[in-house]
C-alpha cells in the first residue's frame, strides 16, 4: 500500500435522491480518497434470479474513477434477496431456535448448496464487470461472516462427516466425549442426534469447532472464486469483527480469525468502540494489535469505525481525530467510516454516518476534512508502520468455546473476554505493546513475556510446549482455570492445573466461590477493597512456588491465590482467582519489570497513551494521545525530532503537553 | 340520553348458584339501573355449530326489565367457543410467535372469512331475539377489539393486497420505505415477504396501520349488522381501551380510536386506574378527555372500571365515591363496574367485583349504594355535561408506531405514551381543562394552545397545517423528536425538526444522551436535581428562537435544549430533551398564561381538582375533588350556587372544605 | 436394616480409564458400604434395540461382591438411548414448549406405549440378570421421576377420559370448573381443548393432579415389575427429590410423595443444601422429616446428597460429618454421596463428587473416612431410630398446585413453599420435631399441634375434619389463603376462610396488598421492621376469636391480622398476612407452649440444634449439633449417659460444649 487510505462505506442504493456527483465532491472535500461499495445488496444487483443490473455498480465506480478516488467492492452475499427466500425457504437457516424467517441479514445457511450456486454465479458475475475498472483497489469477500448458528438436519449430516473423518469410530466419541453419561452414548452412525440440544459441553465445543471450520471454508471459498478474476494489484480483504458488548470488546467467538486470514491478502476489521467521556482507546489498540498478528504483523484495515455511531457516541471535538491517528498507531493502514450518511429507512436509521440525515457538513464531517488533510499529508511518514513487540497475549477459540459451554461450573457461562480484556486492557494502561497469538502460531517463542488467560481447553503438546517456553527463558502469567481440560473439553484426571504445574510448582483439586474472600500476605500495597475476590477460587497448594498472595478467609487461608515460580531458566505465575484489574494490574507491572521491558513509555500512564513504531524510512515514531479531557504533560525522553503535525523541532528531554483529547506525533531523526 | 346511567357487567353464565333474583334485589339497593349482558358468552349462547340457547339471555332480560334495570347487549364475539377452534383450527391466529392455541380470550384471526361467517350468524341471532325487549337500550359491538397481531398468510397477502393499492408501483414501495437496504429489495409481488420478522420500521410501521385499519373495518362490519336491527333508541358502542401498563395509561396503539368510533353512536371505555395511596384521578381525566373527543365532544359512557379490582386497588372509605363522579366531571353519562360479583373460576378470580366471592355486602358495595342514590336524585343537574377547552394534545398513531419501531435509536424502544402523560398530567394537575385531536381533526385550528408530544411521523400537509395554525396565532408545544419523519417513517432529508423548524425558529442535525447534563440559563427556579436531564438531547441551533434554556455540560453547552419562538401572530415552544416533570411543569404554566388561560382554577393545584361544564339547564356546574387523605380549604371563587350534595347555598368567595378523598359539586345559579 | 449405609452412586460406565479395583479399594478406606448403579445408563445396558450387554453391571458386581461392598440396583429409564429417539421420535415429550429434542434426561413421554415397552424389557433383562447376586440388597425404579410436563395429544386424551371417569358429564365440569367464563364451555367431549394454554386454573390445577396420577402409576407399574423378580431380602425404593430453589427446598409439586411411596418398600430421598456459612441443617431436616412422614414413621434412605456438589458448597472441615449425623438424627438409615468422582465431560462435570476429578484423597474424602469409620462402629446404637412427634405439618399437593394457579391474584404465582419453610424452619429453629401429614393422612388427629400452611384447596370433609379436630382439644395454626377454595380449586361462595371461620372464630371477604402496613395491639414485643407485612393481608373481623394483632394503617387499623378462637377443648390460630420470621416464631412458640410441648430441648435454640429418638436397645439417643463457626456450651439436661464418640460418660445437668461445626451424641442410660 502506497498511500494512507481514508474511507467510507457508500451506498448509492440507498439514497433518498439523486446525490452521486455532491456526495463525490464533499468526500474530496475531507480527503476521502476510498469508498467500500457493494456489500449486501444482492437485492440489488440481481434483482430476480438470473437477473443483473449493474447500474448502482457502474455509477459509482464511474463517479469515484473520476474524483480520483478508490473502490474497494464487497461480494453482496451477507443478505439474501427477497426472491431467493420464496425460491427457496430451505436457504433460510435453521438454528437452535427454529428456522429463521426472511428480514434481517445473515440469516441464510451458508452450506446450502443452492445458497452456494447463487452466491458463486453473482460473485462471478460481478467480478466479470468490475475487475478490470482502474479506481477498483480491493474485494472485500462478504462481511461480518459466521455460520450464523446453522444447524438443521444438512449441517448436523455434515457434522457426523466431520465427527467420523475425525474420530473413526463411535467407540473413540463416546469414549472421549463421555457419552455414556445420562445414556448419551451413540452406538450406531445413524442415531448420531441433534447438537442442538445436546447437554454434553464438549461435543457441543466441538461442534462449535466444526462450525468455525464451516466459515473459513466458506471464505476460502468466496476468496478464490474472486482469486480467478482479480488483477495482481488488487487485494482480497474481509471485514472481521470481534465479539459485541454494545461494541467492539473481544475475540470473536464464531471465527477462527487466524485460520480464515490465511486466504485474505490483507486483514481488515470493524471497531466500534464507547465516545465521549468513555473513550479510552483501548478497543482501537486491542482490535489492532489483534488484527496486525492475524497476519503476521502485517499492516491492516480498519475497514469499517463509527464516526457518529449511537447517539450517545456522537464524538467531542477532537475525539475523531484521536481515534483516526490512534488505529495508525497501531498499525491500519485505512481508517474507514461506516456509513457516509445517515441512512433514513430500516434497522440502522439511528446508526449515524459522517453525514447526518440531513447531508450536510456537520462538526464531525468538519473534523474529518482536518484528518483527511493530515493522512494525505503524512501518509509517507506513517503508513506501513512496523511494530516488534516483546509481550503476546496467547487467545484459543477452544478455551474460550470450552469455557463458554462450562464457565465456572453451573450458572455463569460467560467470562472469558472478560478476563482477557482485564489482563490486555492493564498492559495498554501501562504503555506495553503486545501482540496476540493463538495455539497454531509459530513463533511463541519470540516472545519473552506471555499472558495466557483462561486457557480452559488445550491438548497436552500445547501444554507441554509452553512448559518447555518457560524452561528456556520465557514468562508466562496464567490464570485460573487454564489447563483445566484437554483438546476434547475432557476435564483431566492429573491434579490441576494439567501438565502446566510442572512449569507452576503448584497443584490444587477444589475449588470454591469466594464470599467475603480477599488477599493476604501479599506485597500489593492495595485497599482491603481492591483486594476482593469475586466468582471464582482455586485451594491451590504450592509445591515449589513462592506464593504471592494468600486467601484471606478463616478457612480457606492456608491456601495459594497466586504464586510465581522459577522453573528452568524462566518464569511461571499463576491466578487462582478472579480479582480486581488492580491486582492484575500489579502483577502485570512486575512481570514486566522482571522480563526486563520496562522502560520509560512505562513511567508514563493512562490516560497518556503512546505507542510507537518504525517507518517507511525506517525512523521511529512516536505516538502520544491524551485520553482525557485534562490537559497533560511530560517529558519527552526519546531522541532529537519533528512533531508531525506541527512540523516543530523536538528536543530530547524536553517538556511535551497535551490538549484534552489531543495528541502529538514525533519523528526520531 | 335521559338519566345517568350506574352499571354492572353482569353473567348469569358464570354463576356458581342460582341467584338472579337476589342479585336484581340487591343491584336495585345500590342504585345500579343499568346491566351489560352477554359479550363473551359464545359458548352458552351457541353451544354447538348452529345450536342456539338464549335461556341465559332470556332469564337475565326478563329479571331486569321486571327489576326496571336496563340493559346493554353485547356481541360475543371476542372469545370464541371450543367446537369452533376444534371445527375450524385456522381460526386461531398466527402471530409473530406462531399459531394460537386454544385458552385464551381474543386469540382468533378476526379476518378469517369462517370466522366472520360464524360471528355474523350468532350476532343476527342474538339481535333478533332481543331487539325488540324495552328493557334493551343499547349494544356494545365486541369488546376491547384489536387485531390480535394476527399476521398469519392470509393476513400477509391482505396486506400485499393494500400496499399493491395505496403504493401501486414496487419501485415506488422499494424506494419509499428504502428496502434496496440489507437486500429487502421486493421486485415481484409474488416476493413480497412476510413482515413478521422485517427489520424495517418504515413497512413495520405501516403494517401496524394497516392492521389498525382491519380492527376499523371489522368494528364497523359488526356495527353496519346490528344496525340492521336495532330501534332507533337504542344505540350502538364499543369498549374501547387504552395502552396497559398495569392499568390503563396512554394512547391505545393497536386501534384508531377516533377512526374507530365514527361507526359507533356513542363512545365507550374502560378505565382501570390505581387506588389507594395511587389514587390521583389522572387516568380517570385522561381516558375521559380522550373519549369524549373520540366523538366531538359528545357524553360518553365509562363502560368498565373497577369497583375493587386487583386486591391492591380495594378502595379506602370515600374513594369510590370520588371516582364516580370524576367520571361524571369529564363527561361520562354512565358508570359501570366490571363485574358485578366477584367470579369463582378462572383468570380473573382476582379481578374482584362490587360483591366479593360471597355475594354479601360489604364496604364497596354499600358506599356504591350511596353513589346509586345520589346519581339518582342529581341526575338532572349532572347528566349531559358540555365541556369546552381552548387545550388540546394532539396525538398521532401514526407518530405512536412510529416511534416504538425506532424510539431513541437502538435498545429504547418505548416512551410516547410516557412522554404524553407527562405533559397531560402536567395540564391536569394545574386544572386545566383539554381536548384530544389527532391529525384527521377538523377542529384542531379552534384551539388556543395545542400540545404537540413527539410527532415522529408526519406527512408535510399536517405539519405545514401545524405551521400555518401558529402563523395565525396559536400557540404550540411541541416536545423533541417531532417532524423527524415523514408518514411512511422515512426520516427527513433535511435539517430537523423537519418542516416545523420553520415556525420554530431552530435546526438541529445531530442529537445524543445525556449523561450528567442538566438545563443552564433558564428561568424555571427549580433545583438542580429538577433540571437533571434523561434519554435524549437534541444539540440545537436557534435561527429566530429565543432559547428558554441550554445545556449543562462542557461540551454541549452551546446548544439550546429549550426553544421559544414568535412567528407569525403566534408562539411555538420546542423542548428538545427529555426532561423532569417539574420542567414540563415550569413550561405548561407558562404557555397557558401566555395562551391567556390562567384563571381561578389555575390558583387550585393538585391534589384538588377541578373540572367544570354547562348541565342541561345552561348551569355551570363546579366539581372539586380531594385526592389526598387530608383536608384541603380553599376559597370558591365563582357566583353564588348551590353545593348540590348536601342542598347548601354556596356564596362567592366563601371558604370551602373537602374531606379527605372528599369532593363538592356547586351549580352556579 | 441391620447395619447403616454409607453409600455412594457409582458409573463404571463413566470411567476415563479403568479404575474399578481401586475405586473398590478406595471406597473400603472410606467405610463405604454400598454403592447405587445403573440408573440413567440405557444406553449402555442396551446400545442397540433389542441387544443387551451387562459388562458394566456385571464388572461392578463382581468387583463389589468381592470387596464386601452391597449394592443398589437403579432401573435405567429415566434417560433414553439414541437410537429410540431415532426411531420413535414421537416418545420425546410434547411440553407446553413444543416437543423435547434429544439431550437431556428426563424427556420422554412416560405414558408412551413404546416406551413402556421398551421400559418393560430392559427391567425385566436386568432384573433376571442381576436378582440373584448376593451383594444386590434392593432396587431403585427409575430416577426423580415426574411427568416432565408430558402434555401431547395422547396425554391430552388420557386426561379427557379421566375428566369422564370422574365427573361423567360436561355439564357437571362446565359447573364446577366455571367454563363458561371467556367462552371456554366444553358441550362436546371431542371439543375438548388442549390443557397447553387453559386460562382455567381450576382445571389446570386438576391437570396437575392427573399428571401426579401418571407419576404414581407409572412407579407402580415399575415396581410391580421390579417385584416379580426381587428377593424377599430385597427391597424397593425411588430417590425422590424435593422442590428445587438452587437446592432442595420445599413439597415436590409434581409428585404425590405420600401415594407414590405406597408402593416403596422403605423411601428414599436426595436432599441438596447450602453449604459454608450457609449449612444450617434445615434442609437436612426437613427432608429427612418428609421422606419418614412417607411411610409412616419408617426408616428412610438419603439416598443421594452432596459430597462437594457446587463449587460453593466445598464443605468446611467437620461439616461432611455434621450433615452425615444430621440425616441419622433424622431418621435415615443411610447417607448416600452423589457422585463417587467428579465427572469428566457433560451436565454435572461441575456437581463434583467425593472424590474430585483427579480420584486422589482430598479433605472431604479424608473427613469421609471418619464418618465411614464412625457409623461402622455405631451403627448399632444408631440405626433404625423411632421417632415420635406430637406436632406435624399438613401439607397438600392440591392446595400448593392451586394457590401455584392463582398465587396470591395477578401476577405472584409462588409461595406455597415459602410460607411452609418459613413455618417448618420456624419449629427447627426452636427444636421441636415434627412429621408431615397431607389429606389422606389417617393419623392427623394423633398429634396435638397442626400448623397447616396456605391450604388453599380443600374439600368441605378436610374442613369439617379440621375443625373436629380442633374441637376435640387440638391446636391448629392456619395461615392467610386456607380454605379459600374447594377441592376443585373453585373459590368458596361463603364468608372466607370457608368452613374453618367456624372453629376459627372470624371471617372477611375482603383482601389487599400491604405497603407501609405493620402489625400492632399485639405482645410480640418486636422492633417495627420485624412487624412489617408484605405481599398480601386479609381484612378480618373476629366473631368468636380474640385478636392477637392489629393492621397497623390508617385505613385498615380496624381490621384483625392474626387471631386466635377457642373452640370446643381446642385452639384455632390465623395468620391473615404475610409476616416475616420473627412474627411467626413467636406465634408459633406460643403455641407449642399453650400445647404443653415447651421443654428443654425448646430452652436450647438454633444454631444449637438438638434431635432424639429411641434406638434397636430402646435406649433415647440425644443428638447435639453446632450448626455455627462459633463453639457453643450449654447444660445436658437428660439423664446419665454416654457420649457416642467418645465414650465418655456424661452425667445429668453437666456442661457440655460443641466446636465449631461440632456435635455430640448421648445415649441415655
Amino acid at each position: 500500500m502506497d498511500k494512507l487510505l481514508y474511507g467510507v462505506a457508500y451506498y448509492d442504493e440507498y439514497m433518498p435522491y439523486e446525490r452521486l456527483e455532491k456526495d463525490v465532491q464533499m468526500m474530496k472535500e475531507a480527503g476521502i480518497n476510498v469508498v467500500r461499495i457493494a456489500e449486501s445488496t444482492w437485492s440489488t444487483v440481481e434483482p430476480q434470479d438470473g437477473v443483473f443490473d449493474f447500474t448502482h455498480i457502474d455509477r459509482m465506480l464511474a463517479a469515484m474513477q473520476k474524483g480520483g478516488i478508490k473502490v474497494i467492492v464487497g461480494t453482496p452475499t451477507y443478505a439474501i434477496p427477497t426472491w431467493m427466500a420464496r425460491k427457496h425457504p430451505e436457504i433460510l437457516a435453521i438454528t437452535p431456535s427454529g428456522q429463521n424467517q426472511y428480514g434481517p441479514r445473515q440469516n441464510m445457511d451458508i452450506t446450502n448448496t443452492d445458497f452456494r450456486m447463487y452466491a458463486e454465479r453473482v460473485i462471478r458475475k460481478i467480478m466479470e464487470h468490475v475487475k478490470d475498472n482502474p479506481a477498483v483497489i480491493g474485494y472485500q469477500v462478504d462481511n461480518e461472516t459466521k455460520s450464523y448458528g446453522t444447524s438443521g438436519p444438512n449441517v448436523q449430516a455434515l457434522f457426523v462427516k466431520y465427527m467420523q473423518a475425525k474420530y473413526k469410530t463411535l467407540d473413540n466419541i463416546n469414549h472421549i466425549f463421555g457419552l455414556d453419561y445420562w445414556s448419551n452414548r451413540i452406538n450406531a452412525w445413524e442415531d448420531f442426534p441433534s447438537m442442538n440440544n445436546t447437554i454434553n459441553g464438549s461435543l457441543s465445543s466441538e461442534f462449535a469447532k466444526f462450525q468455525r471450520q464451516v466459515v473459513t471454508q466458506y471464505l476460502g471459498w468466496q476468496a478464490a472464486i474472486v482469486r480467478e478474476y482479480k488483477r495482481p494489484d488488487q487485494f482480497i480483504t474481509q471485514n472481521f469483527d470481534l465479539d459485541w458488548r454494545g461494541s467492539s470488546f473481544g475475540i470473536q467467538p464464531d471465527v477462527d480469525h487466524f485460520a480464515a486470514a490465511k486466504v485474505m491478502d490483507i486483514a481488515g476489521i470493524d471497531i466500534y468502540h464507547p465516545s465521549q467521556d468513555k473513550l479510552t482507546g483501548a478497543e482501537i489498540s486491542f482490535g489492532g494489535d489483534l488484527t496486525r498478528s492475524m497476519k503476521g504483523g502485517k499492516n491492516y484495515l480498519t475497514i469499517e469505525t463509527e464516526a457518529q455511531g449511537f447517539a450517545q457516541w456522537t464524538p467531542y471535538p477532537g475525539q475523531l481525530r484521536l481515534q483516526a491517528f490512534s488505529h495508525l498507531a497501531s498499525g491500519a493502514n485505512m481508517v474507514g467510516y461506516w456509513p457516509w450518511h445517515s441512512i433514513h429507512n430500516s434497522a440502522e436509521t439511528y446508526w449515524k454516518g459522517l453525514l447526518s440525515h440531513d447531508f450536510e457538513p456537520n462538526p464531525v464531517y468538519n473534523e474529518a476534512k482536518t484528518i483527511g488533510k493530515d493522512f494525505d499529508r503524512l501518509s509517507p511518514k506513517l503508513i506501513n508502520l512496523k511494530k516488534k513487540n516483546d509481550v503476546a497475549i496467547l487467545f484459543s477459540n477452544e478455551a474460550l468455546t470450552g469455557f463458554k459451554a462450562f464457565g465456572f461450573g453451573w450458572g455463569v457461562r460467560t467470562g472469558y473476554n472478560e478476563v482477557l480484556r482485564q489482563l490486555y486492557d492493564g498492559l495498554y494502561h501501562m504503555n506495553v505493546g503486545c501482540d496476540f497469538v493463538d495455539p497454531t502460531s509459530l513463533n511463541i517463542e519470540n516472545y519473552k513475556l506471555l499472558v495466557v488467560p483462561v486457557l480452559y481447553a488445550a491438548p497436552d503438546s500445547l501444554l507441554q510446549r509452553l512448559n518447555r517456553y518457560v524452561k528456556n527463558g520465557g514468562h508466562i502469567i496464567y490464570t485460573f482455570k487454564s489447563g483445566f481440560s484437554d483438546e476434547n473439553v475432557k476435564v483431566r484426571t492429573t491434579h490441576q492445573p494439567g501438565i502446566i504445574n510442572e512449569a507452576l510448582g503448584i497443584y490444587y483439586s477444589q475449588f470454591t466461590v469466594p464470599e467475603n474472600v480477599g488477599l493476604k500476605g501479599d506485597d500489593f500495597n492495595l485497599k482491603p477493597e481492591d483486594k476482593k475476590l469475586n466468582t471464582w477460587m482455586e485451594l491451590i497448594t504450592p509445591t515449589t512456588a513462592k506464593v504471592l498472595a494468600y486467601y484471606d478467609h478463616p478457612v480457606w487461608g492456608k491456601y495459594a491465590a497466586i504464586t510465581e515460580n522459577t522453573y528452568g531458566k524462566g518464569l511461571a505465575t499463576y491466578i487462582g482467582c478472579v480479582t480486581t484489574s488492580a491486582v492484575t494490574d500489579k502483577i502485570l507491572a512486575d512481570a514486566v519489570k522482571k522480563a526486563g521491558l520496562w522502560g520509560t513509555d512505562q513511567q508514563l500512564a493512562f490516560p497518556l497513551i503512546t505507542k510507537y513504531g518504525v517507518n517507511q524510512a525506517g525512523k521511529t515514531v512516536h505516538y502520544y494521545f491524551n485520553y482525557s479531557d485534562k490537559e497533560v504533560n511530560f517529558i519527552y525522553p526519546y531522541g532529537n525530532g519533528k512533531e508531525l503535525f506541527s512540523g516543530a523541532s523536538v528536543s530530547s528531554n524536553s517538556a511535551m503537553q497535551l490538549e484534552p483529547w489531543g495528541m502529538k506525533i514525533v519523528e526520531v531523526n
